[in-house]
């Protein structure tokens, strides 16, 4: 299923792509910003394998023109031919060439000739004696490259035209002077240098027409369904907040996923990866500061302990397996096992056939377990700092990231409480907020009830109008919202020693204190109507009779979500590096 | 199968704890080490059944014991009921009293009264005033506390009798005061303080009978097999070690792993896990210093992309999954997405039915890709120093647990070459090598054929002989031995631009440089006879079509074999916490 769709959708883009121009522009192609609004599907096909065909009939007479041309340059007299051309093994630059690094440049490059390797991200000739190229790095580091035709010889009118019609997105090697521009460069982040080329070679083409330009990548998305229909929640909130209709178009996360290399070679997408990659790090280090050690859970596991719904199963030598909804089973038996504090990094499953923005089917867990000494609130504390460092971590590390994806995706900066004014209210002070200050359909919401979604998102707007924050716990959660492992508070037994994180008014964090006696477990699941028998419990519930176990909690975070969250994003999807969804399994 | 394995294993152990005495000893319970040796299937059910129905007897006058004790107890005067027993919400110690730990105890403590939360890992009473037992913390940190009869009526003769008798590996808070003993106590880690008890309450009790004791579970693991059938080469190995029979009674991998919890209580496991965890920073911590980002590959995947032998397959929402055998595709993808160097460290999944102490269905990846400037050795160059700093990172801070772990496994101190001799030798110098000094079996061996698995081992043991190395590059292997995206050297097209790292003998990493251009990868694949338009195959050389991809190698490496064979462990499954095998799937 997943590939038939890979299949229409490589057809539509080749369709689209046809319909624009076939030679190399920065704005050309992908331009499937009115899906939606398109023909009937009978029609489309047709029209599809109309397009596909004209497309390929284009292709083919350009690489005929191509090389009409380069006979052509061959023909007359050409003294730069060895100064560029596709690359090959015996391809050399100059010996005094020096290999430079954008974010290195500097004064003492200036009049140095340097190999640059890099993408050639736009290019314009300026008459028939000289072009100008955007020479990019990685990420947003890119430079502007000029070529023109010499005196001597060595850059001659065919290497201009042919540097100057290199596809976009190609990778080259070039040999230039380091000089300063006329005037600091606007296009590009290095303003203050210009690399005067002198030799060109083409270390890996990029097609003729991209399937997605890499301006269209760097515009928001524009649907977020892996189908046709849209997911309203994601194009309500872009509307609401106005992207402005330009001349470059947009494109659905399925074009993105699609054009997966594009999609990653986007500034904005390179900013979240950047940021993802901070806050997992600041995760670790963290708690590596703070005597964790890491450890690897298993994701094959021999019983659906959650009750088998939302699990994936597999055969396994003949027997079932499933794949691990979440680590905590595990994380316990390290626990068990002697270690005092534990953390791990790595992907749990959902076989859940949710269809929306906020949801995969397999993501980056970020969990931990500690051993209580007086009280569960040591762990919620650790967790809670733990939060508010990589929030830390992130204004003070990743600001030109926060800003280039807010400048793509809109939001507002996220609330950060100040030292020693975190949020932290029971659940039942956060019904009662909600029912004296919230909407009217709040009076009534018991104390011992779970909230619903809408119910947080509410007190969640409430918190932020009255502490100035997004970032905040709700403790004590009822019994009757928690799994039957959750630790009841002995002073008061209708709640339990549990808590939920919330970034921008969704859970991002679920925890709390778990029982750690047998018969204690045996009893709450009876109580809660699962049998302390059945496969995967039972196996759970034994660990606490092979010894004495200490009192522990811990919590699980969703990576992608707190990515997602902190920079307000539509989409869970744009934060993971190659989102699962019930329909998607490509790239 | 899984479960079936665990049930009958349960009551192996508790046929074999009841033959041993009831009391909680340190050598009791679970002598499986005389398996294979065994009487027939039917005769061992029985005994089975049996000693099942024996053990419950025992159990149950051992418990009618402890209440009449405890009746008993109660009657006579006791003026010490306050300061021991089952810790309870209301348990307090004095207010005075700090938290200890034990690494961090000096001579400022020396006199104060102190709280320990630690295990009771041994105990014996001396007479019937006074106790002795040892209170482990963590990991191998442990201290001796005593308890004696005093005359203010404080701690009673019924104080120590109930501390002296509980039960062994019951987690407890002690109340005590910090002394100097008569002479530094040789048992415990801690030798030259020791801990005067004044309170002690059992906050989660031990069963009376463990399912193996500390000691058995610090003892070399006698079988390696899933099954009654012993793996011959573990065990070989154990025997040729020499492993001197004593009177604590080793067991099977079965039992470690149905016992979990006192598996990983062990000291030589602690020591283990504690050596891979930095293992994995050190890996990490060198490529972030180096520019290298982390990202997370997916583990489901929507085509089988290595043919489809030895890989689990899935149902997903009525489409088919898989689960990734690499994370390559993946690592491929970020460098054509810009990024320029990258690693990833998670699970990866084989369904290979191989039931040996090499191998395991689901491992831990540490794998990284780069992109290549001019020569893909200097990919080469950053994994041997990235594997150099591990085994540096290990002798620096791991000293300690090496030495215990060969206490109880034995091996050769592991050999790493000085820097500037280490050894890189080309697939047909190795083949040389062997033809010209290696046994006689090999004296035709081919440069063109790939090495067989004794081929490498005799191999290895040449290389440690001439070189004194344990760890070694094979360096260009000959196509035929590479798989089609493999780079071929344009020199010489009969080899690859491709590498395998070894670790005593045994290959520990697979890398080289990748094909780049999608023609020339469709050429490969029609060449090594894969259809180049199959399911995962076609999607994998469409990436190379997307943009311009710049040449790029990299490697991945086993987590569970770098620390087994480090280690010179003889099974990979005791270097993983969890180990996955074709018949395990528990714990």
């Amino acid at each position: 299923m997943a590939e038939s769709t890979t299949k229409d959708e490589i057809s539509l883009v080749e369709a689209q792509a046809q319909a624009s121009t076939p030679a190399p522009a920065a704005d050309a192609a992908a331009a499937d910003g009115e899906e939606g609004a398109g023909p009937s599907k009978k029609a489309a096909k047709k029209a599809e394998a109309k397009a596909k065909k004209e497309a390929e009939k284009a292709r083919r007479a350009a690489e005929r023109a191509a090389q009409l041309a380069a006979t052509a340059a061959a023909q007359a007299e050409d003294h730069a031919v060895d100064n560029y051309g596709q690359e090959t093994h015996d391809t050399k630059l100059s010996p005094d060439v020096t290999l430079i690094s954008l974010k290195n440049l500097g004064e003492e490059h200036l009049g140095k000739k340097v190999e640059l390797r890099a993408w050639v991200q736009n290019s314009r000739m300026q008459g028939a004696k000289m072009a100008f190229l955007e020479l990019r790095e990685e990420g947003t580091w890119a430079i502007q490259g000029v070529v023109a035709v010499n005196a001597e010889g060595t850059v001659s009118k065919q290497m201009v035209k042919w540097i100057g019609s290199v596809n976009l997105e190609s990778f080259v090697v070039v040999e230039a002077t380091v000089e300063k521009p006329l005037e600091p460069v606007k296009s590009t982040r290095v303003q203050n240098y210009e690399l005067h080329i002198t030799k060109l070679f083409v270390v890996a083409a990029a097609p003729p027409v991209l399937g997605m330009t890499l301006a269209t990548a760097n515009k928001a998305v524009t649907n977020f369904s892996d189908e046709d229909t849209p997911v309203e929640e994601a194009v309500e909130k872009l509307t609401i907040e106005g992207q402005q209709p330009d001349t470059v178009p947009a494109a659905t996360m399925m074009t993105h996923l699609n054009q997966i290399v594009m999609h990653k070679r986007s500034a904005v997408q390179t900013a979240i990866a950047d940021i993802r990659v901070e806050v997992k790090h600041a995760f670790r280090d963290y708690l590596r500061a703070r005597g964790f050690k890491e450890f690897e859970p298993p994701c094959l596991i021999g019983a659906a302990s959650e009750g088998g719904s939302n699990v994936f199963g597999l055969k396994y030598f003949g027997a079932d397996a499933f794949l691990a909804q979440s680590p905590q089973f595990y994380k316990q038996i390290e626990i068990a096992g002697g270690r005092k504090r534990v953390f791990s990094v790595g992907p749990v499953f959902r076989a859940e056939n949710s269809n929306t923005p906020r949801h995969m089917t397999e993501f980056t867990g970020l969990d931990l377990e500690a051993e209580i000494v007086h009280d569960y609130h040591e762990v919620m504390l650790i967790l809670e700092g733990c939060l508010l460092n990589i929030f830390k971590v992130l204004e003070e590390r990743c600001a030109r990231e926060i800003e280039l994806v807010r400048s793509v995706y809109p939001s507002e900066p996220f609330l950060v409480p100040k030292e020693g004014e975190e949020v932290r209210l029971t659940f039942a002070e956060g019904q009662k907020l909600l029912r004296e200050e919230g909407p009217e359909e709040y009076r009534n919401v018991s104390d011992f009830e779970d909230m619903s979604t809408p119910q947080e998102k509410a007190l969640g707007a409430l918190i932020r109008k009255k502490y100035k924050t997004d970032f905040y716990i709700l403790d004590k959660f009822p019994a009757e919202a928690r799994p039957f492992y959750a630790k009841e508070d002995p002073a008061d037994r209708k709640v339990t020693n549990s808590y939920d994180f919330f970034m921008r008014q969704q859970e991002i964090l679920s925890g709390g204190q778990r029982i750690n006696d047998a018969s204690e477990l045996s009893e709450r699941c009876r109580t809660k109507g699962v049998d302390p028998e059945s496969p995967g419990i039972k196996e759970y519930i034994d660990i606490f009779r092979q010894a004495g176990v200490p009192p522990h909690a811990g919590g699980g975070i969703g990576l992608d979500r707190v990515v997602a969250w902190y920079l307000g994003l539509p989409s869970v999807h744009l934060a993971a590096y190659y989102p699962r969804t019930p329909k998607r399994l490509t790239p």
